[in-house]
């Protein structure tokens, strides 16, 4: 199997050709230098590519145990642990108040594609934990803060959430877990969580639960849903581990895939817990690890995809058979596979898929750093709108792309031992969790598209229409990139408009709401790539080249799906509602 | 899990109300009334739904195994074996000179659909020796196939098909397996084959390897490769089993999927073996085997996406979360998830797929049946240019099925007791073996379109103008039905115009292959569906009505998809070879 090979100078294109981070008024991006961001990233990427890609099928095949109650993780994954969180990366965008090192989430998403395409079970534990550190930072008292985020940051200790029992999974709100206050302001949890990611581990001493759950009397439904930290050894105040508390390990499923994380059933039986933020506040408070996670996840997806492409590329550049007309290597009995237009199809879809969608991710990600450095409420409309988007169409066009990948293997690619079925397998996860993608969508349509009047889709509008404008003479970016781009933009706006004219059938709005997030992704990456296109054509060397030649690609073979979603979509509702629901 | 129910209303549908199978002259048809095909189909969906599919998931779970050079099939196979052949099924169309029952392919293909359905591994073993039947019979000697042909038809012994060797897969031209004449006639075999399926098992006493080899002087490439029947054990002439053949299992293939199919490294170490039809003729003998195969792994895609969209759609109906508007049933907690539009899009994907497919091969079948019985040379050519697409489109939009169903089930569908992810994981082998999907692709471009002057296509434009034509007068029909045939029709001539217009740009059409092979699929499944809706619209009661809204869907939402196809080859081949190889 060929060895992971980090994107760096991809990252650097995209942080200093295309997003220009050093001229940002965002605090902390004037001093990201082209040598700065290069020395962290590359050893991000050494680590990612010497620690943890080689664990990777290690992971798949060992998959996690359940001994005495214990998890046991694949071999190799406690030393690669520790590794990782000596080299501090686990706290790459903390805060340095809890012993974080400060820097841009931008930086962070860049390291956490190259971790999860090395290796996206061993990264869910400190990418878990990252959540439950961001819930804690935004919403714990300063006791809690104290006690906790530092262990967090440091991955001494991890993070979970835990949301779903076996009968409330997108329906929160019908989930029973229940907390009982106890006279030291604690209370007791009792119930059953399912599908807890690193759930538990023997990576680190303690495991930190952010559970959600029921205080008595409280509300049905969503508005009596309180978080709770819940934590596997009940700490000092000094932060020394004591008792063991009541919750514990049922079971640990088996997956179709992310064999190397352990996804548990986890019970509590009168846990002690304490309240994360208000009362009844629980589902905002989780939104804050929630929303957060939906990014990751999407860069999941697209950390996948970008590990099998690589698989897939090598494969095709070595694998020789048959011939192009003339043959490109007439001394030898085959050409390499690369050479027939159907692979470079294959391999083409997934590359134009991965660079725009990595551009999408880190764009998205200086939006967030905006946010959270300057207060830019613009920016958080703009990131609530485009959350959805990124999560849905970045994991399911990541799994198409693993699939493809897989293609370009033939019967090789079926074979356990290649690799790139675990692509395959790892990648599905992430269309499902953290909200299936079908919620992505309705949230998009739902919420986030009349959000505020509609203020942030106008706002992504007037981006596009800014760019098309600006770039209006150029003629290496016209009929290639801003043509199509103006086109999609366009089906995008009808979509919008059809969801306004028949607000009186909201069903109208669920049944396109896939399709429109679909073709607001398409419209996302084609946005990428014709900013790309413009840092490219200022550049003349064989990364711009291809870096053109693969934009060019996306825009002629990759976006006119956007007219297929706007048909889709105008067909309304009635084709999906007329079946009784019997009749299923 | 849901248990699998066998489509037997549909099959019914299908041959009495769509292909009207009794009024065609094609002999044996005559005697193919409802009740005749009613009572097979019900026995056969019977054995698949109570013998096959409670097996399904053992097979997965278990496996097979190889030990001291044998290999041992999962739990149960072999008592589903023996019921499977005492029941005569493996030779229900074959010869009745061999012991066959010489019914119509098109109800083996409605059995094989069924048992893949319930068993894909399991039916596998059955289906590779169906082929090994028909190429003996096509090109064996009269010795060859009395003592071949009774056995196989019986399945007392199983067949195989070896043709790809490490270095050789698609390109099978570079295979170097050589065969030594023997003073007797028999010659030596002796090369490594790979991806074998059902390569050896506990199931029959005997396995009969088909295989590809080279005798000494052969020309290179394709022209110089020959057939050998190769047996496990060494026939005596009155059939009873000799000696030990030197052909062994190396290797059992660790798989993503079929797990209960034995995946085995062939080794023949100068094995005794008998040349099947000409020499140098090996590859068009082999194509009887592999033609019909082709056939049998788009019933395979069509099967996994009917198993497993059974599934989802009983989890839709059972499965409550969340709310539709106004709620569906108050005085529950929650909904069943089937209310909502996003899961309804899910289950019609799949469903409209699932169906329009079955209906595609059906009438392929009789096609073949037209061929077979009355030496139909213009149904040959329609077979011929209708097997990749068919092939092509059911196991890529088979296998996209799938996904979709375990998306339905969201975290439950990652989880394998389920049952949906080995769905997902089975269907993905049938995109890839007897020539993987861009092999179809190219064959459809570079053979089909072009064979005999282009007429095949032009009859199958010319069936679907007849129907337009005949039916332009029925208003139940023409919107919904009709209108939409036509303008995906003018699509897929379009798209054969585009490559006409090119023929000097090689690399155009093949740029465009998979493109062209999902647009003729679509067409096909639009003709498809507006039969079935004619023949719908004559009926009043719910299975019909529940016909005419899943194909109302059909052209609705997903034969749009044709103008994106025709969009897509219509950009030519410059977008996709501006790339230099070393770029990859």
């Amino acid at each position: 199997m060929a060895a992971y090979s980090p994107p760096l100078d991809d990252f650097a294109f995209l942080l200093h050709d295309v997003l220009d981070v050093t001229a940002s008024p965002v605090p902390g991006y004037a001093d990201l230098d082209r040598d700065t961001t290069a020395a962290i990233l590359a050893e991000a990427g050494r680590i990612s590519r010497d620690v943890l890609a080689p664990l990777n099928a290690v992971g798949d095949r060992e998959g996690c145990r359940l001994e005495n109650g214990v998890v046991r993780t694949p071999t190799g994954f406690r030393e690669a642990f520790a590794i990782l969180r000596d080299g501090g990366w686990p706290g790459l965008d903390c805060d340095p108040d809890y012993g974080g090192q400060g820097m841009p989430y931008v930086l962070h998403t860049a390291a956490g594609e190259m971790q999860s395409a090395a290796n996206m079970s061993f990264a869910m534990y400190s990418g878990l934990t990252h959540g439950a550190y961001s819930a804690i930072h935004a919403h714990g008292t300063p006791e809690q803060k104290a006690l906790y985020l530092p262990r967090l940051v440091s991955c001494a200790w991890t993070g979970t959430m835990n949301l779903t029992e076996p009968h409330a999974g997108t329906d929160v709100g019908l989930l029973r877990t229940h907390a009982e206050p106890q006279a030291d302001a604690s209370l007791r949890i009792t119930g059953q969580k399912i599908f807890i990611s690193a759930g538990d581990h023997d990576l680190a001493e303690n495991v930190v639960h952010l559970v959600l759950a029921r205080t008595p009397g409280a509300p049905s439904g969503t508005r009596g849903i309180s978080l709770f930290i819940v934590p596997k050894f009940l700490p000092n105040p000094d932060g020394s581990l004591g008792a063991r508390n009541a919750v514990s390990v049922g079971k640990l499923e088996a997956k179709m895939g992310i064999h190397g994380n352990a996804t548990c059933v986890m019970d509590y039986d009168g846990a002690t817990g304490w309240m994360l933020g208000p009362e009844n506040g629980g589902l905002k408070a989780m939104f804050t690890m929630m929303n957060e996670a939906r990014v990751q996840v999407g860069v999941q997806g697209l950390a996948q995809a970008a590990g099998a492409c690589q698989l897939a590329a090598a494969y095709a550049r070595e694998r020789r058979q048959g011939r192009a007309i003339p043959p490109a290597d007439p001394g030898a009995p085959a050409d390499p596979i690369v050479v027939h237009p159907d692979v470079r199809r294959l391999l083409l879809d997934q590359r134009s898929f991965v660079e725009g969608g990595r551009a999408f991710a880190l764009w998205v990600a200086t939006l967030i750093d905006a946010h959270a450095r300057t207060g830019d409420e613009d920016a958080l409309a703009l990131v609530s709108l485009l959350t959805p988007v990124l999560k849905g169409f970045l994991t399911d066009k990541g799994f198409d792309s693993c699939v493809q990948a897989q293609q370009v293997f033939g019967g090789h690619g079926y074979i356990e031992e290649t690799g790139v079925s675990q692509f395959v397998r790892d990648a599905r996860i992430a269309m499902i969790y953290e909200g299936a993608n079908g919620i992505q969508a309705l949230d998009l349509v739902a919420r986030k598209l009349g959000m505020d009047g509609g203020k942030p889709i106008m706002a992504f509008f007037a981006l596009v229409r800014a760019f098309l404008k600006e770039n209006d003479a150029d003629s290496g970016l016209k009929s290639d990139f801003l043509d199509p781009l103006k086109s999609a933009s366009k089906d995008l706006q009808s979509a919008a408009e059809f969801f306004v004219q028949n607000l009186k059938t909201p069903d109208a709005a669920l049944a396109g709401a896939t399709d429109f997030l679909h073709l607001f992704g398409h419209v996302c990456l084609g946005l990428m790539w014709a900013r790309m296109a413009k840092a490219a054509l200022a550049r003349d060397d064989a990364f711009a080249k291809a870096k053109l030649a693969t934009g060019r690609y996306y825009m002629a073979r990759a976006l006119p799906a956007t007219a297929l979603h706007l048909a889709r979509i105008r067909s309304g509702a009635a084709p999906l509602m007329a079946l009784p629901a019997d009749a299923f």
